[in-house]
Parts: C-alpha cells; sequence; structure tokens
C-alpha cells in the first residue's frame, strides 16, 4: 500500500486528485498507477483502472486471478466494475469515498451475489495517510478560488 | 444505433462477444468502439469504455457534455461509471443484459440521486437485432463446445 500511495503522491505533483493504486501478483507489482484525468483527458484514466490495463498487458491476460489490487481510495463504480471485470479475487483501499465509493459507502457492488464474482475487501490500510493527501488537495484547490475571486473582486473595485 | 451495431458485427467477426458503441457530438460520430476484451487481453476494453475514450481524444476534454452515447446492450458496471465520470447526458441502448446490467435490470445506477450526476436512459433501439447477435453468437460457442466434447469421446473410444 506504501507504493499504492507513492503513486498518490504523483498524480497531487501533477495536479491530479492524489489516488495511486497497484496490482501484486505472487509478490511482485505487475501494474501501477495514478489518476491522469485531467493531463490526459480521459475520463476513464483513473488510477485502478491505469494500473489494471498495465497488469493485463504484463500478464497478457484479461483475467487478473491470484492478484490482489492496492488502491488508496475507495473505487467509484466505473472502478469497482474494472475490478469485477479483471476477475481480481482481492483488493485492500485506504480511505472511503462518501461520495462515490461503490465498495462501502454508497453500495457494496464487490459483494453482490448475483454477479458472477465477488471480491474479498479490506480497507483501511494507509487510512489516515490517504485521506490527509485528499484533504489537503481539496483544500488548496478552496483555497486558490477564493484568492482568485478576492483578486478578481480587487481589480474590479479599481476599474 | 444502426453504426453501433455495425460495431458489433466488426467484434463478432472477430471472435469477441458482439457488443459496439459510438458517441455522438451535434450529430457527428465522434468515437467508436467494439468490445475487444479477447484480442487485447484488457478487462477494461468493452465497446462503450473504448467509445468514451476516443470520444474524449476526439473532444480533447474527459466531460463529454452534449453528447449521446449509443450501443447494442445494456452497459456493465465499468461502463456505467465510464457514462457517469464523463459526465455524458444521455444513452440508448438496444437490448438489456439480465446478468450484468446496471442500468435496469441488476441495478438502475444511472439514475442514483446520490451522485453527482445522472444520465437520461432509453431503451428498446435495434432491440431485436442486438439480441440476436448475441444469441447466435453463444449458440456458436455452445456448439462448437459440445462438437469437441463429441470429438475428443471419439477419439478416446479408439484409444
Amino acid at each position: 500500500m506504501s507504493l499504492a500511495f507513492e503513486e498518490a503522491k504523483k498524480a497531487k505533483l501533477m495536479g491530479e486528485v492524489p489516488i495511486g493504486a497497484v496490482v501484486v501478483h505472487n509478490n511482485q507489482i505487475i501494474g501501477r498507477g495514478h489518476n491522469l484525468r485531467e493531463k490526459n483527458q480521459d475520463a476513464t484514466a483513473h488510477a485502478e483502472v491505469l494500473a489494471i490495463q498495465a497488469a493485463c498487458r504484463t500478464l497478457n491476460s484479461w483475467r487478473l486471478w491470484d492478484c490482489q489490487l492496492f488502491v488508496t481510495v475507495e473505487p467509484c463504480m466505473m472502478c469497482s466494475g474494472a475490478i469485477i471485470n479483471s476477475q481480481l479475487p482481492e483488493i485492500y483501499f485506504g480511505t472511503r469515498d462518501p461520495k462515490a465509493g461503490m465498495v462501502q459507502s454508497l453500495y457494496q457492488l464487490l459483494n453482490d451475489q448475483r454477479l458472477n464474482h465477488q471480491v474479498r475487501v479490506s480497507e483501511g490500510l494507509f487510512q489516515k495517510e490517504s485521506s490527509q493527501i485528499m484533504q489537503d488537495f481539496f483544500r488548496e484547490i478552496r483555497d486558490r478560488r477564493k484568492k482568485f475571486k478576492k483578486s478578481k473582486q480587487i481589480s474590479r473595485n479599481f476599474e
């Protein structure tokens, strides 16, 4: 999970929402990814999807049997689906996402017995760090917006 | 939808589950895709994801506002999430997927008011064709498996 967190830090440095993920097979990292939505202008470029795609390339297989995914934040709908579609048996996530998390927060999609695959889920590894980096990121964005509004107000006063 | 169906036929010719999708913007096709899971050995290579990625490239934007997605089969969890993440306002699908469909069959995920985006959904365009090509595909697979088992049985009888 520390390597997933390193991926999240890479995303933050690029101005992306700081989420990172790695896929492990036989104790080896076979795929890693961090959020690249803004840089790539691609709605699907979430950390988990990129890590899963990389892992599929490494194994030359769309089935990620005997693999584990580690991700700093609870997966969204798309990433939960990518986990199901790749038949990953096990994931670990750091902190919950109460607004869009589909593994525990809004739904428990990875444990739906009607689907042809279920996933073992563990949470809480690197919870504080994963939560803190997200909070810091969004606070910085809010601060920047406030400063921008204030500077606009000041420039209007001089017009 | 006829172009989405053309994409599904391309998938069938390649031995892939025959599903096709297109994204339309101002009456222009800006992204198209067909299922390439087996060829690419990529669990994320579903028709909708590929069409959305292509549309993002065309617009150089992860936000697919004012776009419509046409897909021959009801989207799965991953593709429903990709639709939400790209903020597509409207989708049309051909036929339901009772085993993994997340738009009407198992859940109505695109209409969850707790998420920051909802999607208008229409279904039934090219329903018969989209359903038939899927049924034919899976029947052919079953027939091939039966023949394979039978030929194995015959060869065993001669051993």
